[in-house]
């Protein structure tokens, strides 16, 4: 077991009601604010003239920057940073899911420095300073809203690359279920894969590592495989969004990985995908996760999946180990495939084999992905052509 | 399902050689740093030592308070909050368990104000100012390492108080399991049932929580359950100790309340015992616990006792509610009472029936405990003598 720090400072207000704290919060970083958003949707649904009237009651200034798309651009990320600069802003407010979230951070750091802000992904330049960020979440999925993560892509390059530092990690982060009712059902099953992918991502490992922290992981996962379709079949299950929007949260916030040292496989793999063909991050890591895990399984690792199934599907721990395991992937993929309603393979998303050896070597950097299981060029070419 | 705000933002150093960022950490709220302590055990086991030399090799100025008792003292209090505004103390740094940080805490709010610490209890009075605490934690029980709580005693009035604050929680903790090598038998069981207890507090509720916590609740319970015993056989057990440990923080440092709004119970029930017998917490509440749940178990609340029962305690669900239930309430004293070899009565402990009237009085302040079942006087009282 490795030692570790542990340090989570975001102010979390859940529920409903609670965005009435939003223009004093704001007002302790300073009066000139950046609003942050993406498409129309908030403005649909009636919560940008919620946001507008608490900043403009609090007696704020109030810039703005629309736009940013899923799978955010480094040219987002670039003019807003320019925007900071210009008008001299004190504090950013991002109101939307992961991308909104995750490139108003690196607008944060970039208004903090002369380079162009690509450079904290290509050089990786120093994050020393960056403005505060606070966030209004409208999609449980990414769990940027609690930790110091942004995956920003660069179309031109055909990268999309991940960088996590606790200077970005947003000061205060507003969480209103019911502030995803809207979200469709496309999007909510995208959403619960991406939870799920985070805690496989930690709780896949032969490290040893706290019991506690699996025993809370595995009630994580039961959450979201309980509330994921709830929240489908009926969007405005306030119950159903509360559970999954606080699971979010907390699968990504740093508390799950107590320690653990090995690397991402599926994000890594899946950051390939979308940088390619500019997919949904979730559907991306919901079709590569099952192969993932039986391109991982041996006698290593088998206990593993065994745990799993058994606490998570509740497989009767009896059956031999191997075919709980083998058990357990079956019923994440029909999880995933069935009661979701996700696309099962690259193939029906249009996807085809022509990039997968240039993305396998971008995936690992040309060496090894040291997660799970070691995942060099070759396996991780097999593992996309597994999902064909 | 209530709104709740959640803010943690304690800086935890968790596993062994973390210590030598304790220098670093105090430096940043000052150069004058009360150690306090309570008996010798810190100076047997080296602890000490490694304490004062970071302090010093950080070139800070160091002071020292020790001798503070379990069931912390407002003595204690009053004097360490007098030594803080004679020294000018910057920082307060609590080398200990529970007691000993909860005194901590409350010193460092006195160090503030200019009338008698007794009166954020006995009045009260606001708590606006405190002087920044850290904490190294010596034992896995109370939580007061990463929450803003602390109980403090008055012998001369028979009150024992808790009161929380966040500005008392400790700025940063370092949780180092082999730190708890060296507790004793009897004082793992105890803080096991301590941990316990607090989670059986927000746990038992009809109030309609995030099933989310609830799974990470049991999951908490099965670590305590899994490793108190294992840490009493081999007490090097790092592995258990570590479980134990931060199972014990998270427990209690606002994550499993998410909004819950009910008063607890076996607290403020076990409060009176320990303040006219000064008695030790976590013995108590093991006492109590059984009893209060076989109080509270009606038709409303037989939902609980059978999730708890079949998931902490793996009982077969097919078994009808009410048997479920009560060999919930079975197995928890078999825990309590035969695996961790408490005593099992208030008899045994020297306790009679003299002052359950008055003690039963003051634990409801003369009214109700609002908690998972409305107890007042005479229910308490009922309680009390069925731990005879």
């Amino acid at each position: 077991m490795n030692s570790f720090t542990y340090c989570v400072p975001t102010k979390v207000y859940f529920g409903t009601n609670q965005l009435c704290h939003l223009g004093e919060e704001l007002k302790r970083f300073g009066k000139r604010v950046l609003l942050t958003y993406g498409g129309g949707s908030i403005k649909k649904s009636g919560l940008y003239d919620a946001v507008v009237s608490e900043i403009r009651g609090a007696g704020l200034e109030l810039y703005e920057l629309s736009g940013i798309a899923p799978n955010p651009r480094i040219d987002s990320v670039r003019e807003g940073a320019k925007l900071c600069k210009e008008k001299k802003i004190d504090v950013l407010l991002a109101v939307g899911g992961g991308s909104t979230i995750d490139a108003t951070k690196w607008m944060a750091a970039g208004a903090c420095v002369e380079h162009d802000p690509w450079d904290f992904f290509s050089k990786w330049s120093p994050v020393e300073k960056a403005l505060p960020v606070c966030s209004v979440l409208t999609l449980s999925a990414t769990g940027s809203e609690m930790n110091g993560g942004g995956v920003v892509s660069n179309p031109e390059t055909k990268d999309k690359i991940g960088r996590v530092e606790s200077i970005l990690r947003p000061r205060v982060s507003f969480l209103d279920p019911s502030a995803t009712f809207s979200v469709s059902k496309y999007q909510t099953a995208c959403g619960a894969a991406d939870i799920l992918s985070h805690i496989f991502e930690e709780y896949f490992t032969t490290e040893k590592d706290l019991y506690m922290l699996d025993c809370c992981m595995e009630g994580l996962m039961k959450t979201v495989i309980r509330y994921a379709p709830i929240a489908m079949e009926n969007p405005t299950d306030y119950e159903a969004r509360a559970n999954l929007m606080w699971a979010s949260s907390w699968a990504l916030n740093g508390f799950v990985n107590g320690g653990k040292q090995h690397s991402w496989s599926c994000h890594s793999m899946e950051h390939e995908l979308s940088a390619f063909y500019d997919i949904t991050h979730g559907l991306g890591l919901a079709i590569l996760t099952p192969r993932w895990l039986e391109h991982c399984l041996n006698e290593k690792t088998l206990f593993k999946y065994v745990q799993f199934g058994v606490n998570v599907f509740g497989i009767d721990p009896a059956l031999e180990p191997l075919a709980i395991a083998k058990k357990s992937i079956q019923m994440l993929s029909d999880f995933f495939f069935k009661t979701l309603g996700l696309d099962d393979t690259l193939t029906k998303i249009g996807i085809g084999e022509e990039n997968f050896s240039v993305m396998a070597k971008k995936a690992c950097g040309g060496g090894t992905i040291e997660g799970f299981v070691p995942l060099n060029e070759k396996d991780i070419e097999t593992i996309f052509k597994a999902c064909l």
